[in-house]
């Protein structure tokens, strides 16, 4: 990882060597294409909440049998926010390892402050991210306008010894960050994607569009449209759904890059509700029971979050049941 | 049309007639498939606003020139809010006989009511309408939930002598019909379809998803995700932009029947920005002033809505250039 | 009443006539200091939902007693937004005589187009309302900016021969009248208040201090808030809950005119419970249950509003009770 | 402060302690009535954003010139959101000498993790916090429901050795801690008050009427709707603007108190502009800029927020120049 050994050299130097780089040498080194799930955190059942990494473990190899491009730690589904900045380098670090056969490690370094955010990301550059997936600051949802979503991502990306993939997902945050914000985000060198999770179809459409100059990659945040953002120019998606049930997403996508859109349309409109329950519907604890009951380890979420009662599992189970994937 | 004499009946009579057509008989009858603009409704502009029913008769003459399947009436576009109840059931007497070769004839006859909705349903099937495109009731909105939306279309569509489509429009309304709503509706034989304008292409995968075995039709509400929508399965859709660039529109639609799907998804990006300028950028306001540059009759506009400025007019008319339809 | 003579004037005439009356003059006439119930349309359970003009004359006189200053024909709560435009006018012509004692009649004559809202407000003059309250055009919620607010309310106030109070309802509306387009509304002759019933207390008290220098009168859209707003300089309200105890919202108001605090604001927290139960909690069907739980007519409402179930009646009626109202 | 001690304490001790203790005996030494400015913190002008001790200092001592009850550190305006844990408990142990007088000294412990609150809290309350200011987690939006609230809540208090104060503000959070829950909440020994900032005056006669049984205070969130909040129950107020004018803040309650109505309202009129400037119009970068511009120090913001631009300042100042303060 060419950029590891940059993390100790001034800021100002960072910025000199990251902007010395095309942006095209950069992509040929990191393609984006393809599936990425979210994975979750496992956390120890002695009531503790400590990082289980045996079953973490356990969860990445079953996911190296599937075609997945890579992993993103730390996204939504992560549980990122509840946990401390050390456990979230450490996470990279020991995640790192399990990830084999060229595929991609990207890592959720977002935190509110802007100084943070480049600290946790020069940390998870250091410990092995490929790249840096960073969600937009969102607590004074009033003063988050264009202007300073700019001048944060710049700011981390300046900084980043690694390419930074911007993070767009309002249902947490109350933030849509704006195709302006983006197009004029995409020019940066060092800002190589979005990873969008609004499902505004029109909105994907656009940031390809708008950044079609800047090779500039879009993914999809959801397998609820997964095979609709490929079809208007998203490269891949980073897809809570891939948590649970890896094979069916990854296959959606083959279905779409080898032509056969009948079984992929099929395929798609069967993933939108289990889709649904793992996200909107019942969130993280939803997905954590999804994958208990499939042979992962989703385990205990921790405090606030509650588990899903015994009525909401059966109402999980059946939408798995009726998808038939 | 086979409708048209059961006006006067009871309704009860109605109600009985109208289940015992199987639903397949109607659908042979009534193949949605294809584009369709929500045409305007042109106004004097000797500041009567009246409707011109002169231009109307030109702009029709220039979309009978392209592809388009039919013509709704009466859609948001059509300014249908700011008609008396007899404008709206003349103004389809009146586009009836300029609706040839096979086309349909959809007509908006949705009112907050559901007598007065009932009411203008059959004076509109009864002035020529293939079909009646019926907006959720939305005023009050705390109480328009699923059992308030199900017995009201249940009600129209018992009491309407044709097919009816329901309409969802949550930028206009602020009610979005859910799912399991539709999914019952779906089930009454003479509920055909939906049009969804609310921009969530999950959801419209939804909606075929669970109206599969009930032969209703789903249409896209918008240009701004046409192809990602034919793509989950809908059959085609009523689209602002079609008002101003039919052939654009049809042709969308006629790459993705011909599998041509690079040059859909270029396509199709390229329609995005224009069409949300006509839509939720600048509103009927935009689309009536398109119109006016595209050789056709915008004109002014009922207030309260207010015409462009000159500013807004250089801004949409930059967005149509770098479109490069 | 001066105005009605007017009614078949040019509006150029009448536009100079309302002007040349002093804003002062006017409101020598129309002091709206008080409580006004937004009176309920009650209509036949005969299954047509005829308007029941009996039943409303026994309403009445039952609010006759109570020391309200008036009454609002035709508010939400009114199911104005079910009546057809003859039957709007004709109710207020009924209602006009059952009104004595000095008493003030308001009448709702909002509709979408300025044109209709024009029209129907001198209709509604003729017919006796001695103001007009003036709901927001609301369907094409991205193209009703302050300057269409502004024109609209302009070109009506012109028109109208009885004074214009605005009316912001974003419940039902999605539009929140902006304090900017209301300060500028003020300064015209014929506009004369607002009835405000978001519930923002700060609004309301900008809303008083920026029209300061208008002799513009502010009223509460609510109960849940009346006391509140009389003390940031409010003059009354137009509250549902005084549909149902005409007594109890008239005895806050009074304890406030008295100086008794401690008691007023006693019985404005009991008051907030069976408020929102009457209003966003359980809607129109709501309040009229209550009505009818109380003595009065509530009745049937006009389709697409369903009646309560009978759970919902069991949780209303304990909400009245706990309220020891 | 009888509850040091008890930090090192099992968790399952405290507990224990906590509630042999009864809630009035904890309301006999804890009397939240009045104002508090939830001060900002200061940083560094030499770009590197260390919080500035001594400019703290120094506002500390204007505002110990103010009859306020107290202050928070580390509210909203505090962009707690930007600090690191040890900052946050650093910020508590410096800030504790300079309250004297008997004053207040209430900390803001929220964080995401139920777990991080808990020990955050123990850490502030060991650094001399008389109160916690909990916010709402608010990250994972649609599981934040009621249940998860009660059992994070009841977690944070059982655990704290000092009192617990709930704290909701939906414009930063998009979370509305509902009156079920506060209502659920208040019953707790250790939950002596709720501060919120919604603005919705039912809500706050609502949260009053429901602990009537339970010694519970409410403090409104803002200035700008102060009075209506003391008037309908509130014991006072967690105000950002009485960290710019403490004394106009200060005053209005005491002209409360003092039964000066008619005065109180003037001035309450008065301060809804400026406090909307500082608040949701301007936010901290707005509020900050004011204190320059009142003679405390204000100075730059943590990025990603960016200071006023000069357009801005001047906007502001004609805000507070007009409200003649």
């Amino acid at each position: 990882m060419f950029a590891r050994r940059f993390v100790a050299a001034s800021s100002a130097m960072q910025r000199q060597f990251v902007r010395s780089i095309s942006k095209s040498a950069r992509l040929l080194q990191l393609d984006l294409k393809g599936i990425y799930p979210p994975i979750c955190t496992p956390f120890t059942d002695d009531g503790k909440f400590d990082i289980n990494y045996e079953k973490l473990a356990e969860n990445m190899k079953v996911y190296q049998q599937s075609p997945l491009r890579g992993y993103l730690v730390q996204g939504s589904n992560g549980e990122y926010i509840y946990l401390t900045p050390s456990e979230r380098v450490e996470l990279v670090r020991r995640v790192r390892p399990l990830v084999t056969d060229g595929r991609l490690l990207l890592a959720g370094s977002g935190c509110e402050s802007t100084a943070e955010t480049v600290e946790l990301s020069q940390q998870m550059a250091e410990a092995g991210a490929d790249a840096l997936v960073v969600v937009t600051p969102c607590y004074y949802k009033a003063s988050m306008n264009d202007a300073a979503m700019v001048a944060h991502y710049t700011a981390v990306a300046d900084a980043s010894p690694v390419p930074v993939i911007l993070y767009s997902v309002p249902a947490n945050t109350g933030i849509n960050l704006s195709v302006e914000a983006v197009s004029q985000l995409a020019a940066h060198p060092n800002i190589i994607g979005i990873k969008d999770s609004l499902g505004d179809i029109s909105k994907l459409a656009q940031l390809v569009e708008t950044t079609k100059d800047e090779q500039f990659q879009v993914l999809a945040g959801s397998a609820g449209f997964l095979l609709p953002a490929l079809l208007v120019g998203c490269v891949g998606g980073i897809c809570a759904l891939a948590n649970v049930v890896p094979e069916a997403v990854c296959r959606l996508e083959s279905l779409w890059r080898s032509g056969s859109l009948t079984e992929a349309a099929k395929l798609q409109r069967k993933l939108v509700a289990p889709n649904a329950a793992v996200t909107r519907g019942l969130g993280v604890p939803g997905m954590k029971a999804a994958m208990d009951a499939h042979g992962l380890y989703g385990g205990p979420l921790r405090p606030p979050l509650l588990p899903l009662s015994d009525a909401q599992k059966v109402v999980l189970h059946k939408i798995f049941v009726d998808a038939e994937l």
